[in-house]
């Protein structure tokens, strides 16, 4: 459960009683969200999640909340907490019953802690492939939308605590991430991540660790992959803001061990 | 706005602050949902259409809300209803911050009275082609769920009211349906509609004309259909269960003139 929440700026009196029935967040999935680390009272790359935020509402034609106000918000939630998860929603708004957005609605705006995760028992981390696939969509790729029942199945094709994440592929075939990570290959000294042009999130850690390989000198692609490069890879691991970059130790039949590329990113990007 | 509301059965002290902040509608659009004509105080097609909301939480793995306490928030809203729109919106109802469904989730249950539509003032029906696409995904296909984004995406597309709906192809460019109904063609005599194996929503109003079309004798089909059927169509309609039977009179370029098998339909539905 959420620790604090605000909607709108206000604390709502009670949690269980707070969105209004005809928010289209909750009747279209029309909106989307944000989810990043707090520690010791400050959002890690809060900057960068302001961005994406309001990229994806531009590119649903939301009107973006007040950075000040949201800003706001943030602050008010952040300043205790010790190690927490901040989630930020903003959908459309209360709208009448039609798909067609309005120009009158008036964005709400949900900021909310919750508990951190806790750190894995063991440095194991076993992937899984998914047999949900994506569908593609060139509009909805990138953006961190509230259209996630792709992932609610593909995470519920398994409730095995030692496999951390599955990966998807879109209808095609093509790799596109695990459920809630994104994820990179090393192929032949070659940093590779799948490039999102049909369906994915463009992860705010994803972005760090482009970036950062750039200034190791680490040579980067942003590509089609496929479950074949995944077979082919010296080295997988997975992204996500909340935690970080996990190396990947085994998928199936395949093992990895020792992640050279990934243990000079975590050292640079401080992890 | 909507005229009258039930969540779980309660009519909410105030619509704005009604649902829970947590509630996995919201933060996924994990549900789904119904649109009822209400006509006399009676729902038309009732029982088709908790069959598929039955068949929807099926599908998603999520507890169908009791079938008693459902049919009794309905009764308690149609009562007095000369003419209006039943929405009915199951979620899987509160959850932690996880993709992954919880067992232990307690599905919560929206029954709301909207004003019904005015009818068209003319009988003239114009479509457009939306270029937004409809990803594929079998697995979410025909069951009319809450992430609908791209239906959001498509209407946004025109705020021409002289053009009632937009035909949607998916990323294939098969053709699906409307933005919020379902489109059948007559080709050669025979009556056609797309089969929605991997995008679109089986609609109530799509599979009584289908039941009544084999009755009266009219040879049905649904098959993979593309934008050149329906040029090469001979009378082409739209069904949605709100609006029943609407035959369209041009496309673009397109114009249709009399709609002998939609008017059949209509007669024989007593629409």
């Amino acid at each position: 459960m959420t620790a604090a929440v605000l909607i709108n700026g206000i604390s709502p009196g009670d949690p269980l009683q707070a969105l209004a029935v005809e928010d289209r967040g909750f009747h279209y999935g029309d909106g989307v969200f944000e989810t990043a680390l707090l520690t010791h009272g400050r959002v890690r790359w809060l900057e960068q999640h302001l961005r994406r935020l309001a990229l994806g509402c531009e590119r649903l034609g939301i009107v973006a909340p007040d950075a000040a106000a949201l800003r706001s918000d943030v602050q008010r939630l952040s300043g205790s907490a010790e190690r927490a998860v901040l989630k930020i929603i903003v959908s459309r708004g209360i709208g009448p019953r039609s798909y067609r957005p309005s120009a009158r609605a008036k964005t709400t705006r949900v900021v909310a802690l919750y508990p951190a995760p806790l750190p894995p028992p063991t440095t194991r981390l076993a992937l899984r492939w998914c047999e949900t696939r994506l569908g593609r969509n060139a509009r909805l790729a990138g953006i961190k939308h509230l259209n996630r029942l792709e992932q609610v199945l593909a995470q519920a094709e398994w409730y095995d605590d030692a496999i951390v994440d599955g990966l998807m592929l879109d209808t095609e075939g093509e790799l596109v991430g695990g459920t809630a990570n994104n994820v990179f290959l090393v192929r032949e000294g070659v940093l590779v991540t799948p490039d999102l042009r049909f369906c994915g999130v463009l992860g705010i850690m994803r972005a760090e660790v482009l970036r950062t390989a750039k200034e190791l000198g680490i040579p980067v692609s942003e590509e089609p992959l496929w479950p074949r490069d995944v077979e082919a890879a010296s080295e997988v691991f997975l992204t996500n803001a909340v935690r970080g970059i996990r190396s990947v130790t085994e998928l199936g039949s395949l093992h990895w061990n020792g992640a050279p590329v990934a243990d000079r990113l975590r050292k640079a990007l401080d992890l």
